[in-house]
This record gives C-alpha cells, structure tokens and sequence, in this order.
C-alpha cells in the first residue's frame, strides 16, 4: 500500500484556511460570494513568459472536494472549530464557478490564469492546492520550454526522477515538462499515467555486470536489437567505449540489416567527445546511429554545445530540469478581487502595497489575447472589467498601466478571450484536452510569440495592459484604500 | 478520487531499470547477488554535513513493491519484454537485505547511507524510488536545520506548501523540516498523517472581508480568544495594523484575562518594524504577545535580522526552504559496488572516472562513527570492509584517502555503527522511531558535531577514512581497471 494513498487532498491546505472558514462561518459570512484571481509577478529565470499547466489535477481535485469521518475527527481533535461548522464540512463540496487560461498557454505577470468565484468559504479552502499545483507545473513546463528552445528542434528527453522533490514531482513533473516541449520521459509511471512517452536502456551498473564491455554491449544488442542505446562512458568513451559499441553494432545489428542504433554520454566534455565519436561512427558506417548526451545539461550549457559543433542529437536533462534548478520557485498568488454585496453587486477589492508592483488588479476580469492580423503574431494582452467586451472589428487604444502615456492604438487585429469556463454552479464544463493536444497547442501558441520575447536574458517585455475603465477602478481604490491608512 | 489514487509506486522506476531487469532474466543473471550503495558527493549550500531522511518512505515502498496485473499489461504494449519475464514479474517481490543510517543522521560525503544486496534484477528495480524519496527528504531536512540553526532556539515553521513542486513536496516535505528541526507547519495533512503539528490564522484576505481591518480583528479574537494571531500588514502595519490589534487584544482579550496572543508580518522591513512594533505593545501591557515573521526568509535573512535587533519569536519560513531555493537538489547516487560469484563470494566493483571524486568506494562495507569518550564529539567517520571490525579499546590509526600522509591515531574513543540491518531477505527488521524520536536523535547527533563543521560557509571538512584494507582494495581495482582502459 502507498503509505498516503488513503490521502484526501482536501485536507492538503494551510492550518488557516480552515480557521478562516470556521470563522466565516461563526460570523455568518460563509455564504458570501467572492472572487479570487491566481496570478504570478515574475517569470522565472528572468524569461519574457511562462507556460501555464497543472489545470488537469485541479480539475480532479475540485471534483474531489469532501471531508472525510476521519478528516472530521482530525479537526475536532484540534480544539479549535465549532460542531456546526464540522457538521457543515461533511456535506461541503465546490459549488462554485472557475475560469482558467488552457494548459499550454503562454501567461504573463499580472493577469489572472484562474479565477475562482465561490462562497467565501470554498474560496478560501482551495488555496493552497491551486497555488501548488499551478506554481509546480507551470515552474517545469516552462523551464523544459527553455531548454527545448535552445536544443533547436532536436529532442529532449525529462531524466530527472531520481533528484525529484517527491513523487509528484517526478511524475506530474514529466507531464508538465512533455507540455513544454519535451519529446518523452525516463520515468515509467509518467507514461503509463499520462501517456508521455518513456524510454531507456542502461545504467553504467550494467556494464559493470559483465566480464567486459563489450560483452555487457553484445549482450544488450541481442536482446534488444531494435533498441539499442549504449552507454559509452564507463571506462574510456573515445579508447574502448566507442569502439566497442560499434564492434558490437558490426557484429550482433548488421548481420540482421540494422542500421538504427545509438549512444550515450553521460560525463566528459561532450562537446569534443561527440564530434570524435561521430566521426568514428560514420567511419564505420554507423551513420544512423545517434548520440545522446547527459550531465548536468540545461538551457545555456545546450546552446553552448550546440554552437560548439557538439553532434548530439538528443539530450537527456534530469536534476536542472525536474527541479528547475536555477530558479525553483514559481511564484503564483492567490488574491482577493472582488465580493458581492447581499444584492449581487460585484464590489472591487484591492489589495494595497509600499512596493507598487504587489498592488493587485481589482474586480471581476476578462482577459483578451490581442493578435495582429497580418504576421498572426500576438501584439498585447488586455485586461477589462468582466461586462466589457472588445470588439475587434474596431480600433482599441492600449496604454502601460504604470505610465500612461506609453499607448498605442491597435488596428487589423483579433482578440481572444484567454480565460474559459472550467467549472459552473460546481459542475464541470471544460472537456480537457489531450495531452498530446496540450503540447500541440503550447507550441502554436508559443509561435505567435515575437522573438524579442522568447530571448533568455533581457526578454521584451510583452505588453499587459488595462481598459481605461479598470484603470479607473483601480486608482479610485487605491486612492480610497490611502485615505483608509491614514 | 485521487487523479492517481492507484499510482503504484513500483512503477516509479526509470524505463532503464525495465530494460536492465529484463535483460538480466534473458541473460541468466537476474539471480545474481549484488551489492548497490546510495552515497553523495557534495553538501548542499557547501554545508559542513547533511541530515538523512526519507527512510519510511523508502519502507513502505519496499513493503509494496510488486506489478499489478494493469502494469504487466502496459509493460507488455510496449512491445519490448519477453513473456517470461512479465510473467516473472507477477510474483515479483523484494527478497534482498537493505542496511541504512537511521533518520535524522547527519551524513557526509562518500560514505554509503544505505546499502542494497539483492538478486540484480530487484536491486536494479528499486534504484529510482529510493534515490528520489533520500533525496529530496535530506535536501530539506538538510535545509530546515541550516534555517533553525540561525534562528538559535527561536521556533522557525514551515509555510511553503503553496510552492512546493508537487503533492509530496509539500505533504513529506513538511516531514523533513521538522524532522530537521522546524516546529511545526502550515500543511494541514502532514499534522493529520504525520504529527507535524500545524497550525495558521488568517490571510489578507480575512482582513479585506471585513468592513475595517479593526473588525476583522475583532472578530477573529471572539472566534478564536486562545488562538489569536493577527496579521497587521494588511494596510499599513504600524499605523494602523498593530494600533488595531491593541484596540482588539484590549476590547475582547484583555476582559477575558487572556494575556498570550500574537501578531503576524508579511511584508517590510522587518527589523525596523518588529522594533517598533514591540515597543508599541510592551507599552500597551501586551508583553506575552509574540511576533511572527514570515516574507522570502531563509537562513541569511534570519541571521540578519537577529544581529540587527530584530524583535521576532517565531519565523514562518516558506518557498526557500520547501524547495531548499538556494540549491535544489540533493545528489545522492546509487552505484554497484560489489557482486556474488556463484560460490557466495564478494567480489568488489568500481566505478572509475577521469574525475577522481567521481571513483566509487568498493565493495560491501561497513561505517563506524568514532567519537570522543571526553568531549563526546564525532571525530571522524571510517569506513571498512564488512568483515573488518574496530575495537574501540584499542588505538586506531586513520588517514585522509586522498592525502593519505594526513594520518592520525585515535585514542580514548567509541565507536558506533551507522548502518543499521533495515530488512533481512526482504522482511523488516528495523523498528521504526516515532517522528519526535527522529527529531530528538537529529538534534543529539548534530549536537555531537563540533562547530567548525556547522558553520554556514567554508566550514571544516568532517573526516570520512577508509580502513587500510579498503584502501588498498580500491586502490587495486583503479590499477587493474586502468589497464583494462587501455
């Protein structure tokens, strides 16, 4: 048995969601409806944007939501909340609504990605898992769409499980990484799960088990003729490796007319190492036979190679990857917009700050995709108020929230409403892509982007602007919130 | 549901392992008795030692280990393994003998943690599952006692579920952190399955809800009169923020004879503000209420703030310690270090490398702690074959393995075995501690470290020797596989 396989993720949120929702309830404001938005700051590793995923496993989280006789009994154990509201627990379920951007979807700092309209009390209770789940995914799908852009269509493969933060994130971590670009997966569960496709062949220990290499190699092609990957570096890759691969290729693959095989490189300077490689390989007619490398590898070091005339034609990136080393955080909040009065009036909210840049965007919101007709290109994302609309067969004045009088008027061009309906009065009513599906379209959408954007290091900074109207709303309370705090 | 409720981890395993497994069993060799060793090779951070963790999970997961019926059939699409073999695997099951430092050990570099013997085929399996579960629970044990060691006896608790990559990084996570020295949590479910005592009040939102952050206040300490924590920052913390809480703690407190109470910050200077904020409530007679602190903290920051006066009792420390931010990865490998010929005898493996960190430590081994009878302090650790044995009556002599003239004799020592028997032909022999017994015995152990070994930066490299028998075999191997290289 999996020692949490009893788990019931409802009960994965922070000790204060719970307080709070006893305290809604205590002061009979439980009902009330409000709205929260997810949204991040900052793209990891200083990147022009982020690819949004995880939306899957909130779906069946949200479709999961209860309380347990045990999770009961846990809470009333704590001393803390009243018997009606964990008599009111055993009945909870969402009853709300969510809007989200699709997975695959490339997402920019500011604007919300999910939206939650619910009773304060349900609202508030899913938090924690939203944040972590979308905060994980998008982290992974967007560095592996880093390092797939750098590798420059040759594939990449996720290698990274065994230095995952848990069981999770190896295996959603696999999934998000496929989204971003990647062509498959050395962790088993991943594809039996989720379908990414995994592959692998053999450890140095293999190697080690036999007399010699090229017994351990001989032994392999005959097993698996038609899968051959050899490990090359577990002595002397250019003096015995390569050359006992390929005496193995000549003597067990040729005779049955193979000419598919391959090997791997998981330590040395790859760059040198491959070109010597291939150049023997191709010597000796292996010319189908790839190279695969490993260790260590992440976007600026496969750049590097690839400008170095490293042939290599699939790269497996573990730790850097599944953990998103140089910056492991994504760090998506969930905020407060708006509540609605007892007549059903949304009321903004906003949440103020001394760093400007962590004020929030308050209201129910909509948000629109802008893409220029010609190059088919996106050109902006506009944010609005939730009963505006933008009709695209008219001009659209767009200007920098923070100086106003950067605008611009927009002409020729389409706009798209980012964030769809996931889930009405409770009911789903989102039909999930697949993930194959997922991965397509992260990459179309990916190629809208200009190039400026996309750059590693001091990207263009893709426009998110606000209607004039939100804008209104917005100063009007920050100015209201300061005579508040005075 | 659990979207992967029915995971079953003996799936979790690289596709190589698969391949290996069933080459072994076409080979003949799937019975074969090997030794595999997990060790690392560097601290995080460049810390002086690390703390072992993730050993239950590794328990429970061998306890599991076996292939349904659904993962024979998916193994068999893959078109790839024989009939013999899946059939092989429907009573697969783990007969080996597993050997481990128990939790909260802190571990060094080089020496093995754990030790695997089992038949290739089971061995090899399992090699994913345990590599991913140590690792990522010592990165964060390792990490949170970094952290606590800075706030020197102030509670430091774990608030990062929101950004943890994944369920289990957030769920074992919280785990690892106490059992590195955290007191408790945020994750209500790591309380509910573990005994991390969790616990959390409100978040900005609970204060936006009220009409005045002054009746949110108040209405938190009618709802929760034992249990107040009062976020402050929601507007402006020493304006209106702590003035509000005092305003609160004197209406519904005080008339109660409640004295303990606290207020909480989020954003800020936190030094200046938590000066400020102590003095405002000392002289308000609000001397029992604690201060708590959370915002981007890690070990650093804390140690900062504490030399700068900072008035802070409790630390909430989120993102860069659940993901060990500063340096995400844990690097323990898995490598073979000896075999079983078919008369039962060991026969060592190496694995060489240009890189001489890199060479393996062979053979099937032994690790002894030596401690000081006097001070009580670790003097190094030492490593031997299995059959060696120290008598700590005698005087021993230990030398640096790579500068083997740095030689000294140690005398009026104990020496205690740090391996301890885990299973024994795949039944469980270890009982395991309770999470406070784990947590006790970390801080025993990292008591008995000098302090050179535990400062932040550069601190002095802890001993780990290899018995002159050990020594000499390794050095053998390097020789003979030298020749075999050329």
């Amino acid at each position: 048995m999996r020692e949490n396989e009893k788990m019931n993720l409802t009960m994965l949120c922070d000790f204060y969601e719970l307080t709070m929702g006893d305290g809604y309830f205590e002061c009979g404001m439980a009902g009330q409806i409000t709205y929260f938005d997810v949204f991040f700051r900052r793209v990891p590793d200083n990147g022009g944007y982020a690819i949004a995923a995880g939306l899957e496993q909130v779906i069946s989280y949200i479709q999961d939501l209860h309380y347990s006789d045990e999770d009961i009994e846990y809470l009333r154990s704590r001393e803390m909340f009243c018997e009606e509201f964990l008599e009111y627990l055993r009945s909870f379920r969402f009853t709300g609504d969510i809007w989200s951007v699709p997975e695959g979807t490339p997402i920019f700092p500011y604007e919300p990605v999910m939206t939650v309209r619910a009773p304060a009390i349900e609202a508030q209770m899913v938090e924690t898992y939203i944040l972590m789940q979308l905060n994980h995914q998008s982290l992974i799908a967007t560095k592996a769409n880093r390092i797939c852009r750098a590798a420059k269509g040759r594939a990449v493969l996720e290698f990274g499980s065994r230095r995952a933060q848990g069981i999770d994130a190896a295996v959603t971590g696999a999934r998000a990484a496929y989204i971003g670009g990647c062509a498959g997966t050395a962790c088993t569960i991943s594809d039996q799960i989720y379908g990414v496709k995994a592959g692998g062949t053999m450890a140095h220990s293999w190697v080690q088990m036999f007399p010699t290499q090229y017994d351990a190699f001989a032994a392999y092609c005959k097993v698996y003729p038609n899968n051959v990957v050899l490990l090359v570096d577990t002595y002397d890759t250019l003096r015995s490796g390569v050359p006992d691969a390929i005496r193995a290729f000549n003597e067990i693959l040729k005779p049955q007319g193979i000419t598919k095989c391959g090997i791997r490189l998981d330590s040395g300077d790859l760059a040198y190492l491959t070109r010597q490689a291939r150049k023997m390989l191709d010597e000796a007619g292996w010319t189908e036979c790839t190279i695969t490398c490993s260790n260590a590898l992440d976007e600026f070091l496969i750049e590097d190679l690839i400008n170095q005339g490293a042939e290599i034609d699939i790269f497996g990136v573990g730790e850097r990857l599944i953990t998103a080393r140089s910056e492991p955080v994504f760090g998506g909040v969930y905020k407060l917009a708006a509540v609605e009065d007892s007549e059903g009036n949304i009321q903004p909210k906003i949440k103020i700050s001394e760093n400007v840049a962590k004020i929030t965007n308050p209201h129910f919101k909509k948000v629109y995709r802008l893409f220029d007709r010609i190059t088919g290109r996106a050109i902006a994302d506009y944010i609005c108020v939730y009963d505006e609309t933008v009709d695209d067969t008219r001009p659209l004045r767009i200007f920098d929230p923070n100086a106003t009088w950067k605008s611009q008027t927009v002409t020729n061009y389409t706009a798209r409403e980012l964030l769809v309906p996931v889930f009405k009065k409770g009911e789903l009513v989102y039909k999930q892509p697949s993930l194959d599906g997922i991965k397509d379209y992260c990459r179309a959408e990916v190629s809208s982007l200009w190039d400026e954007v996309k750059r590693f290091d001091n990207p263009h900074n893709y426009y998110v602007d606000l209607s004039q109207r939100l804008w209104d709303i917005k100063n009007s309370l920050i100015r209201g919130m300061r005579r508040h705090g005075d």
